[in-house]
């Protein structure tokens, strides 16, 4: 029972960004929110099952991958408090670029949706959405 | 064998801005670029197989439409040169937009696709949508 | 916290069976499910905010529509017991066509979402849609 | 300057038309028409970028996947005559499974899209996907 919606304009070409953000085994542009990102098992960062740990408690594969549309999907195994598995059900998070042609950025759209009794993961995720967002911005700033 | 592709962000709330432009039979907004919009028949302009001629020139039907997703498609039955149906077929422009859910504005896309041996419609048709795009932007800011 | 999802092979042609159902205001294809189908409204029933009552009691409003893609969705604004506004919110009920071409019969996809605390509502509108494949598998053959 | 569309129902469950033809490296349910499948470089067959070379002329890459929708999409980079890379261009094959729930069998689609001058690809291409439902038709029967 609930889903997240969140947009920012990041101020650099798709492309950039999309090299960025698509290896699912590489979170190193989030620093300050995702300080480990561990694989788990032999799968490639691009490739559809893969698996990955984010500070040891977000358990997460890859469900879907785009290099048509710069996007990925990917489920949430197990997490935290509200993410836990046995708080929600379902988990899909999903990333998608969309480019700014006229200024030569790009819009990230990063969403997602559940099942579950309770809405308690909306806060949540939300906001690890958001600072995620300011992470992504300040790694085109340095 | 051609399409064409152009996004820009206006500066109001996804909810204006598509309240501005959801009627077919309005282009009120797009004052400079279309000075004439003549509905033909008795579809409202929110209807499936809503008719307009823009300028005396472009034939348009409108062919899918979403509130949800606040988006709207049409095919061009017929239009000056490059766009003639002796010229294309098969022609489909797309609008959508999508919130900038952090500065509470929006990004709207307006994409199309046809089928042509050759591709003399592209620049004519994106720098139309670059126009509009201009357009619907003033109209925001007067 | 639901949704549902049901598909079947119709035996008639797409285009047969997307004239036959595409009005939202007529469900006469529906005899022995749906009773009555008002309108409500002056909105024509391809048009976007058309608004119709099944049966008295599911009130229907039509959001998305398409030509291109012969599907439309709606969204229950109440409905009896386990779809009432205060059961469940934010009810999607979708409706797509796709030709299976080596047949030129068509694959009919009738599926839902929406949010709430329980699943109250998922055999109960999964078994309607259900008897709605039957009664339109009937209407053809007739 | 050309599209084709096939669709046909295949007589199993989606998950298993799906394990079958989800490997991009694997084609050995396509006998008669796909002899030989060459993987090309170290990519595994459900990671995008993942290249084949199919019956030793067609070069193609892997550039979308999707194991929530059952879906692929890949490039076609060059092959013989008519869809040799000087004939098209932006050549996009895309392969999506749709459950038939009443009969829990599956609709499988293929389509293509690509840029071309002319439409001498179209019979090519359609024809080659009418031989591969026929194969993997005949896969499920043995």
């Amino acid at each position: 029972m609930g889903k997240t919606y969140q947009t920012t304009v990041i101020q650099a070409p798709v492309d950039q960004v999309w090299n960025k953000i698509r290896n699912f085994h590489d979170m190193s542009w989030a620093s300050g929110v995702v300080e480990k990102c561990e694989a788990v098992g032999e799968h490639a960062g691009d490739q559809i099952g893969a698996r990955r740990v984010l500070n040891g408690v977000f358990h997460e594969t890859l469900v879907e991958f785009s290099d048509l549309e710069n996007s990925f999907k990917y489920r949430i195994d197990d997490g935290p408090g509200p993410v836990s598995k046995d708080a929600v059900k379902d988990y899909i998070g999903a990333v998608r670029l969309i480019p700014v042609t006229d200024e030569n950025t790009c819009l990230i759209e990063w969403s997602s949706r559940w099942e579950s009794p309770t809405d308690d993961a909306c806060d949540f995720c939300h906001n690890i959405y958001l600072s995620l967002f300011d992470s992504l911005k300040n790694s085109f700033e340095a």
